[in-house]
């Protein structure tokens, strides 16, 4: 079955602790070249199937429940795995 | 500058209590065609550029800090917004 994807990421001008404890961690584990990172969270809702009325639901339950506009953005997207480079599925 | 992409999720055979929450609280805001949700993290990594180096490099982080190989698998994708259907930006 086709799973739609909500990305909830912090607003740019909303401090991200999370990411900051990240970013601090990489130089020290030998890791450079990262001049930022934000952290935030996915959703992989799995759907009947995915149409126009289907993904404006998905919106509004990424709106209502997933997200807290106040502080977070999120994107809705179809899953696809065309653009992955590089992953662990073991 | 470019933003490399890690996903990090729990593994299907692993319990995902974050997911099962959001699943069920679905119903009862009156949206219904949701089969299944897992909930993971996401990770924006900002880079200098995107090499084959690089790229490597943060699979080396996704495997040793942004996730737990023993429960998550993740994957590592350069960021594109051409498949985005629906989100919020304000």
């Amino acid at each position: 079955m086709p799973v739609v994807v909500v990305d909830v990421m912090p607003k740019p001008e909303i401090l991200d602790p999370q990411g900051k404890a990240v970013q601090g961690a990489l130089p020290r584990l030998g890791f450079a070249g990262v001049s930022d990172v934000r952290q935030g969270k996915r959703f992989e809702l799995t759907v009947e199937e995915v149409t126009d009325e289907v993904l404006a639901q998905v919106a509004k339950m990424a709106e209502t429940l997933l997200s807290n506009p106040v502080i977070e953005n999120f994107t809705v997207r179809v899953e696809t795995t065309s653009e992955i480079v590089a992953g662990a599925n073991a």
